[in-house]
Formats: structure tokens, sequence, C-alpha cells
């Protein structure tokens, strides 16, 4: 087997023969195609590698009436010119009905052995179902594997044999206006979703030889990979704006209209009066795009007002959404974003949009948040891991700009060196800029934009001061000569005048083990520097590996019979140097702490880290990754996470600078655990170790917050 | 210049031209060779490589006559035959004389300059003094640049040329028996130390291909490099063994005769009555190998005693104690020989001897104090730093055996991997034993040799239960035959039946900083490991450098203006698992709490660090390093290193883990950092920076000392 991932697409190219394959090239001339998405029909050619009269499976809730419609005219003639034998299966419907979710492979498995009849079908099934006890007992317990085999069954007797029409062959593609595409997508990321990125010659990349790509790419991706996405209901909307702070994707945003946007907005653009300080003259409308969106279902999750005002719709229901998402897309970003509250934070534009994360992800709010918060000037370095995965996934790049060209940079390096990779960044963007300060100076004591040159040096962080001072000098009429090369340095290196703010960024994997001694020495040096850790407690990307972040009793590869030690507290090792601003955080538990913390963390002079609480497929959450925000307020809650800000600026003004912001457990420990597969599993196939390591768990929780209240009460 | 520094010797071969020199080989006609040790002229061929009437410059305090008489035949022969011209200098009385203590260099430099007249004497001495002030006043002050340039003058004036007479053309060999020595010291290390190692031909190292090294060799190298030595006043001394504890190269230790080896001492071998418990068999004395030590005069200033009963005497005067070394070393170790005080702990063999560690070093008195605790069962893992310097030294090795063949196992590793290198020694130690345990277990369960059994699975640390059970093993006369497996593994691998006590070891350059990611993850394994960080504060060995142990306001290469930012709190960030025993020690300062320390880490059945306190010839002690252990007592009673024991099985008794062992600080912190070149040098400097450094470095020390009052108090 030919495992192929590119795009958003999995392509799985398998052979089957009595001798030994060899061959190591993809499979061209199929006997047996299956498309397991229907989004996909529009996308890639499908029909391209079938032989001539093969089969072809398409997972769809369509009829065979609908099929004719749906289906493009490529597609259509492709089958029809193969004389393919098309087959239907509704495996979304029938997962979803079995209580799998989105789970439709092992419908779609047993329709592949039902058809093509590669072994006796009786035999496929037993084997199938011996196969699900074996995977899902002792993980998951008897009903997880009844469900199972019920899909197995399901898969064979619900497959539709749907007729080829003759007009097929001459079906004519559909009137489609092009859209006019950056140079970037179409003539390299359009093919390379199109999976034809092995045809591209290598001058399509002449101009990016130094590996950089543009910003912005994944919105146009709209993969459309969601069942269901979720619908606005504005009358029962409070503008709290908790949806679009917890949506994995960006794919759900409040948009402000003044006067003259709303009065050109699209019939079935509903808005709301805007509601809150400065807000008054705006209409108010939270937007979801429903191709980008992977359905989730976070945001209806955390959406506080009284009755939801989400509700969960099938994709094709919401498809009339695109054209309200495309508009509010030109709606001007309004001067009332602000970083101060979590509603506000949530009106700045994300430029971390469409990423190829998981439904429900627990990482990527934090990137969206930070680049809502500093995305214009901020330099990410990203360790390995998932959040490189799905931080420069090529061809598409989740990172974007806003309306005036400015973004995050961003480059992703080794697990081993991803601190040292920031602190490489900061020193060269310091090094220059600490030139230009003293250019400005130079020009400020002269007299020259001395008002400008004031601002800015009185904020070097802030991008707009260092605009108009650029604006100020460009602008001066008469120069004095000593001045001309002070003048032609700050023009020459604007992009430097505003003020780094540098991230390493990465999960537990990075920060708490294999990157661990960069990490820790580049905190020690004493400069401003900004870490984000994403911790999952497990390294999530390479497959569910123990950390030191895994705490104890947690089932994970190398440790398959529960963790025997505790959980290293990275925080309180970065608070004995006394210089480094260090917080625990968790989005689902305090969304206004982890705002606050992260502000701190940016606007304190030296060393920063934040150690945030990322809920992760994982975990085995048994209240579905669409509770993920939920899960992480129940770790916070039952005592297993806590939420703490050390300020050593707070020191200087004779408070103890170390806060901590969770209260008391107030629920179970043993309840949140129970409620998680990662600890929960350990119960059924050991239990008595189990309980063993559940009282470590529960020890180990204890002690730490024991030695947080004692930061609390002594301050050190 | 080439430099070539082997066997204690340090050669410079200088070529001097008007043209660029591009020889990159050994200079073998030399114009001119100088021998600054009056020790070596026994040791190298000192006239092989001079030119036919060049010059032959000897550091020494002889007469014509004397050098007559102390000059070895082979020189004299050689000296006579190349037609030298033989200059003396007494530069070792001169530099004591003028305050320089053993720094003989300015004054043979100046001698090399006169003798050879390489460039006009005058410019020759305008050039020293200059560079006398260039590297000393800022650092010192001007007294040490005018005792350098007295040491300049000195070195011209004070050479005497010494004819060499006709009669040492025909120099008879006095006959000397040779010593009994073994292959590898005979046929390896001599011709290397006599720097004849490239003459070795392949074939010389059969059986060596491995890289290992027998053990013991660095007895054979009798450097003769102090000035002078310690001599034993008997009628003074308390008998407290302090001196024996702190020699940095074990150079002076106690030794207990019974009677029949009281009977057979030589004359002149002085004993005393063994005084303390259990003792009252034996005549005491603490022997003195004049050879092995290096002058430092460590012991005088720890001794105790009211009338110091150790004084220091020229090496030559003291050479008959030499015969009586040797006999100290066939006397048999004592069974009293414990680890349970001080006292009791240097009755036992060191199995760390005669390294080249640094006269005073601070680091080598803990390296062999291990070695008297655990030596015949350690295997060591050492990062690069000083202790693999001396403790590797190429042909000469200063790990020893007992008179059973047991010694410690030694290798070394790089700084990034040197934990990771003894987790592995451990995992594979213990790999073998635990199978061992298994068979013993069955052979007990069989009882076959049950007794010896028992005890060794009751005490499986002890070598002495090891043995007995192999001897009982041995001797058993029927083993039934579903034992035979059983019994023929434990025979088989009967070296790994003891537990090793397994360390890994290095300087703060390690265990601070490059190797710090590896070694937080094997303390975090919670596996029985141990650690000791030799902390200098400071990259030792390579010249200097600043790392994050270096304390602030400290002034060390890349902090040249005195660092800036806070000591790192390895302690703090290792006591922060909960399970990992961690102390903080200077043997300086309280020897029985290093003992203690040292002891409960190898004890603890987990992870162990401890964290020694180490003076160093990098810190520039105003005291000189005679009193290197008196410096680390003002660096506890000043509140600048604080001594505690974290020990995780205290918990479980219900006992805080953490025991600040140090008492408040009791003298001026300022005094202390006055008292080392490395703090005092920056007032000289940049006294307002110093100023603030100083703060911030009493700062530090006040914040650290209240986290552990705090720990003390609070007891997470």
């Amino acid at each position: 087997m030919i495992r192929k991932k590119s795009g958003g697409l999995t392509q799985s190219h398998l052979r089957f023969s009595p001798r030994p394959i060899t061959a190591s090239y993809l499979v061209a001339n199929a006997d047996f195609v299956a498309c397991h998405s229907p989004a996909h029909v529009d996308k890639y050619d499908l029909a391209a590698d079938l032989k001539p009269g093969g089969i072809f499976l398409l997972n769809c809730p369509w009829s065979a009436a609908e099929l004719d419609a749906r289906l493009p005219a490529g597609l259509r003639r492709g089958l029809a010119a193969k004389g393919a034998r098309l087959y239907a299966i509704d495996a979304g419907g029938i997962a979803k009905g079995l209580g799998l979710g989105g789970r439709t492979n092992t419908v779609l498995q047993a329709a592949f052995f039902k058809l093509t009849g590669l072994i006796p079908l009786e035999d496929a099934v037993a084997r199938m179902k011996k196969a699900n006890h074996d995977t899902y007992y002792k993980k998951f317990g008897a009903a997880v594997v009844d469900m199972n085999n019920a899909a197995v069954d399901a898969g064979i007797v619900n497959l539709v044999e749907v007729p080829v029409p003759s007009s097929w062959a001459d079906a004519a593609d559909a009137a489609k206006a092009e859209p006019d595409l950056p140079h970037y997508v179409a003539a390299i990321a359009a093919p390379m979703n199109r999976q034809q990125g092995d045809s591209l010659p290598v001058s399509a990349f002449v101009g990016m030889e130094d590996g950089s790509f543009p910003p912005g790419s994944s919105a146009y991706e709209k993969r459309g990979a969601a069942a269901e996405v979720p619908q606005w209901l504005a009358e029962k909307c409070i503008q709290c704006n908790r949806c679009a702070l917890v949506c994995p994707h960006a794919a759900i945003r409040p948009a402000l209209l003044d006067a003259a946007e709303a009065a050109n907005k699209p019939s079935g653009f509903v808005t709301l009066q805007a509601v809150g300080k400065g807000l008054e003259p705006y209409a108010y409308r939270m937007q979801v795009s429903p191709l980008d969106c992977t359905g989730c279902g976070s945001c209806v999750s955390v959406c506080p007002a009284r009755e939801k005002a989400l509700a969960m719709r099938p994709l094709q229901a919401m498809r009339g959404e695109d054209d309200n998402w495309r508009y509010a897309a030109t709606v001007a970003d309004k001067p009332v974003a602000s970083d101060k509250t979590v509603k506000s934070s949530q009106f700045a534009r994300p430029l971390f949009e469409f990423s190829g994360a998981c439904a429900g992800c627990g990482e990527t709010p934090y990137i969206k948040l930070l680049t809502q918060l500093f995305g214009p000037r901020m330099y990410i370095a990203n360790a390995s891991g998932c959040s490189t995965a799905f931080g420069g996934s090529t061809p598409s790049t989740p990172y974007t700009v806003g309306p005036d060209g400015r973004g995050p940079a961003w480059a992703m390096s080794l697990f081993e060196d991803n601190a040292e990779y920031a602190f490489g960044m900061l020193l060269a963007a310091e090094q220059v800029r600490a030139g230009l300060e003293d250019a400005v100076r130079l020009v400020a004591e002269k007299g020259l934009a001395a008002e400008a040159a004031d601002a800015y040096l009185s904020d070097v962080k802030n991008p707009t001061a260092a605009s108009a001072l650029v604006a100020a000098l460009e602008t001066a009429t008469s120069v004095d000569p000593g001045l001309q090369r002070a003048v032609a340095a700050i023009l020459g290196n604007r992009e430097y005048l505003a003020r780094k703010s540098v991230w390493a960024m990465g999960g537990d994997g990075w920060a708490y083990d294999i990157g661990y001694g960069g990490l820790d020495h580049v905190l020690a040096s004493g400069l401003d520097i900004n870490v984000l850790v994403l911790d999952t407690e497990v390294y999530s990307n390479t497959g569910g590996q123990s950390s030191k972040a895994t705490a104890p009793g947690a089932v994970a590869k190398f440790a398959s019979a529960g963790k025997e030690t505790g959980k290293k507290d990275l925080g309180r090792m970065a608070m004995s140097y006394g210089y480094v601003y260090v917080a625990q955080v968790a989005l689902g538990a305090d969304p206004e702490q982890t705002l606050r913390a992260l502000r701190e963390a940016e606007a304190y002079p030296g060393p920063a880290i934040v150690i945030a609480y990322c809920p992760c497929i994982e975990h085995g959450i048994r209240a579905g990754m669409q509770n993920s925000q939920a899960e992480a307020k129940k770790a916070v809650e039952s005592g297993y996470w806590h939420l703490y800000r050390y300020d050593p600026t707070r020191r200087e003004a004779g408070q103890n600078p170390f806060q901590l912001d969770s209260k008391p457990p107030s629920s179970s420990l043993e309840d949140f655990l129970a409620g998680e597969g990662r600890y929960a599993s350990l119960a059924l196939r050991f239990p008595e170790r189990a309980e063993t390591l559940r009282r470590m768990a529960s020890e180990n929780a204890r002690l730490r917050l024991e030695a947080y209240r004692e930061l609390r009460n002594g301050g050190s």
C-alpha cells in the first residue's frame, strides 16, 4: 500500500497479488476507486485513474437523480467513457445513525470487500469483526465494538448501484466564473491540491528558491470538509464572540458594519444593532464560512446564550452563506478593535485561518488569538509538531496578512533547537532596531520630525507610531546634510522600526522534552522573548508518545500501562529564575485569564512563557472534541490543571509576583479522569494498577496545587 | 609556536624568523632550551633537541656544585657533548620572594630575552612591563603590576652562567634498581611521559583496541611538581583526618597499623596510638607522598589542631618520606573503615589519586570521597570538562583499584549527552542484574545457598553479600539439574550481582547548560541514578566562560563586564519533580553534611543530584588556592552558597522533605565578593556598574535563601 497525503486529501493506493508486490509507484489503472467525501467530486479528477469497466464507489447522501445534478460534468463524462460501474452509499448518514459520528471508514471498508470480492465476503466480515474486537474492546468496551460491527453490516446492505446514464458521455460543463486568484495559488497551490503537483515544472518556483511561501493561501482551499456547519441564529445571540474565540479554524467571525457597509449588504445578510460601549455606530453579525468550517461544533458547545445562538445544519443547506462570507470579508476593520476584553479581541482580524488542524483542536484557538493581538509584528519560530503540520502544510499556508500587507513571519525549526531559532530572530531584529533607535534619537535631537520621533521612542512596539515616523520623515522638506545618513537608515529599514514580537511556539514534546535544554537557556538569557507552549501532555503529531508533560496514570505510547512518574512542572522550573514571566492558562476554563496572560507575557520586558492547556484527539475525550473547551474547563475545576500568572514586575511594586488564578477544585478529579480515554482505558485493562496510578495522579495534582498555594502565600 | 601538552609537561616550541613560518612540526635542533621545573631533569632527555653550542636554561635553586650532584648523568653528558652554554636561575625562589607564589613565568621570560637577544633587551623589558600593566592593572591593581615588573628585572639580573665541566662528558650513570612496573606503565605510559609516545609502534596497543586503559597508572608518574610539601608533625596531630579529606590529589593519607605492621615499619615511620572507638588495636600515622603532592597547602590550611600538625617543607628535604609512603601502601585496609563519619571515611582507600588537577582544586576532593564511599561498585559517566581532563589524561589514569582489583569504571562523554550516557550504563547493568535477581530467587526457593541468597536479596548493593553468594554457589556440592542454568547465569555474571552505583558527573557547563536537557530528562525518569555536579560557576576547563551557574556580577568570558542575570537554581528545578533527591553541599563549609548528602543520594532508590561548590583558580581567590576550603566556608557563612538536602523519602514519614543545613548568614557577603577576583575586578574597571551588580548579587543571594526558607517552612 502506498499512502499519499496532500492538500487535505489522503490517497491510499492498494495493490493485491498472490506474489510479492515490489511496485513503488502509484496505481494509475485501478480496478476500484472510492471517494470517501462528497466534497471531493468538485475538486479532483476522480475517474482519471479508473480502469475501463472498473468500479467507482462514492460516499454521498445523494439519490441517482441527485447524482446527475451534483456530479460535475467532467466526472460524469469520465465515468461514462470508462464504462464504470457506479455505486453510492450514504456512509456519513449510516455512521451518524450508529453513533459513530463522522467515522465512516468501517462502513466503506465493508463496502469495498463486498464490491471487489477479493476474499469471500463471509471471511471478510468475520475478520473485520474480529479486528473491531481486538482494536476497541479493551480500550472502549463492548458498546463500541457493537457499533463498529453494525457498521460492517450496514456497509454491505446499504450499497446502491447507480446505472451510469449514456447521456453522461456528453455532459456539458456548467459556465463558471474563474475567480481572480493570486499567482501562487493559481500556478502552484491549485495544481498541488488537485494532486497534480508532480507535473509542475521547476520554473514554476522561480522567485521562491529560499523556500518561503506567500501568506494566506489557505483561504483559497475551501475544503468543504464538514458534514454540518453552524447556522447563526441572530435573534438568540448575545454578541459575546465566544464562538469566534474558540473556533479552531477562524471560520466564524464577527463583523461590524458601518452605515455604508450595512446599506450595501446582500439580502440575507442579517445584522443586529451592535451592543457594547463604542459599538453604537455599527451593525453586528456573526458570519460563518461553510466551506472553511470543519464542523467540529465547538462554537455551538461554548455558546453561553440562554438558547444556543448557533445550530448545526447540513453543509449543503448552508452554502448560501458563502456569499455572505465573501461580503463580510470586504467589511473594513473597525478602530474599536482592541485587545482589552475577550469580546473586543475578536473584532481584530485573525492572521491565522483555515489550517488543517483537527476538528475541535485545542491548540489553534491560542495561535489565532495571538495573531489577533500581535500578528502584524510577530516573528514565530515553530517547533516540529502539530503546529508545524497545520501551520505549514504545503501548499497551504494558514498564516496571513491584513489589508496593509502585514502579518506574522513564520518558520519552522526542529524539536531540538526551536527556542534558539527564535532567539536568533530576536537578536537579529533587535540588532537592526537598536541601530535605528540611535538614528531616531539623533534625528529627534536635531528637531527633525521631533514629535513623531518622540512618539516612536516612547512606544517602540507600536507599529502605528513607527508608520507615522516614516511618513513624517518622507514628507520632511529640508533635511540637514548631517542627518541624511540617519534618515536613509530609518527609511531603508522601516520594517524593523516597530519592535518585533518574537514567539517560540511548540508542543510539550518540544518544550518539556527535546527542546527543553535550549528553551531553558533562552529563558535564562533575560532577553525579551516570548514562548507559547501548546501542552497536549503527549507527543500528538507523531502519534501519542509519552512526554514529560504526560501526567501520571495516563496511557500513551512508551507508557502503555500508564505513566508512572509525575508531570514535569515546567512553569515552576521557569519561575525559579525569578525574572521570567510565567503563566499557565486554559482557554476553555477562563478566556479572560488567557488573554491577560498573553498580553502580560508580551508586554513583559524580559523572557516570558505561557503554558496553554490544549485538549487533543489523543486524550480520547468521551464527550467528543466538540466539547474540548468544556473539557478544559473541567480540567481546571477538578484541580487537574491550574491557572496562574507569575509576573516579576509585581515584585518591584512590593507585591507577590505569583497569582493563583484558578479557584480551589470544585468538582471531582476522578470524574474528569473517567471522562478521558487516556485515563479510563487503563481501568479496563489493569484495574489494580489503574487504581494505584489514579491515586498517584490525585496526589500529583494535590502536591502541585500545594506548591502553587505556597508560592501565592510566600512570594519568592 | 607549537604547544604540546602531555604527561604533566607542557612544551612550547617557538620559532622566530623575519619571514612567515610555515613549519608545523616540532623543533628538534633548538638554539635555546629552557627547563622550568627542576623535577624535570630526572624525567626527560632535556638536551636531546639542543643545537650544538646552544643555550640551556634551568630553573633551580642549585649552585654550580649542587648541579654537578643533582643533574643526572645523561643530561650532564648531553650538555657536554653539545658544548652547551648552561645558565641557572632560582625563579622559584625569586617568585616566592616577590609574593608571586609559584608563578615563575615572568622571571623566566625575562631571562629568555636576556639570553637570546632576539630583540634589544631594553625594548623587551619595556614591552613586558607594558604587558604586565595591560594584563593585570584593571583586574588586580597596581601592586600586582609592580610585582610582575620586579620579576622582569629579577629575571635579568639573577641569571648565573655555569661553565659545563669537561668531566661531564664522561659522567657515569648511577646504579638504579628498575622498579617492577606493570606492562602498560613500562611499555606505553613511561615512553609517553618521556615525550617519546610518537615513537611507539601500533603493536604496543594490542589488547587495547577498544580505547580502554588499565586503572591506577597515575601512581607511577611521581611528578614531583611541588616546591614544598607538607611534613606531618605527629605530636601536634589530633587525628581528625581533615587533611586527607581535602587533599585534591590523595597525596596525604592516614594509615592504621596492626601490631605486626607496626613491628615491621621502617625507622622514621613515626606513629601514634590511634584514637577513637574501635581504633584501639592500631597505630596511627598521617603519611605524605612528596612526589605525588602538588604543594597546594590545602592540608595545612584546614588543619584544625591548636598548633598546625602539618608544615610546608622543601620537596628535596622531604624525599625521605618516599620510603615511608611505600611502606604505608603495603599496610592492609582495616575493617574499621566505614563511611559514617568524615574521620572514618578517610580510612577507606581512595580509588581516585594523583590526578593532574590544579593545586588546591575544589573538585577532586569530592570525587575522591565518592570513590572512598562507593568506589568498588561505581560506574562513572563523566562530562567534558576539568574532571575529564584530570580524570582521563592519557597515559595517566587516576582512577584505580583496591587490593581485590575492584574500582570505579570510568568513561567520558560529551557535554551534550553525559547524563544519557550514565543512564545507558544504568539500564544495561540493571537489565543484567534484574535477570540475576530472578535466578537468585529461584535458587533460594529451592534451598540452595539459601542463607547467602537471602542475604544478597535483602541488600543487593552490598558487594560482600554478592561475593558470599558466589562463594556459596561455587562450593555447593550437589546442584539440582533444574537449577544448573540459574547457577551458571549467576556465576557467569558475578560482576553484575552487586548493584552498581551509577554516577553522572561533570561541571556546571555540563549540568546547568549544554547537558541540562538530558540531565533533566534522566532525573525525570524516576530511576536510581546519581548525579554529582562540580559547580565552579564557570566553564573552568575551557578558560572561564560564563555559564548559567555564574552568579550575577561575576566577571567571566562572555560576561566580561559582569554577568547580568541571576544564577540558575538547578537544585530547585530538580526539586520541582518531588521525587528527585537533591542536595547542595560545600566540603570546606561542612564536610559532615557533604558526607551525609552523598550517602543519602546514593541510598535513595530514585534519581539523586548533589550540587557541590567547587572553588577554582578561575575565581581569583585572593587568599590563594591553599585556602580554597576556607573560601568555601566563607561562601556559606556569607550567604553566597546554601547547604540543603531534599529527601523525598521524608515525605512518606510525614516530614518536610527539605532541610536547610546552612545557618543564617553570619558574615558579610560583600567581604566574600571582595575576596575573589571574579567579583573584585569589576569594581576596578566599572565602579558604578559593579555597585549595581553587587546589589543584584546580594538580592540574588537573599531571594535564594528566602526561597529555601519557604521550602523549609512549607514542605511541598
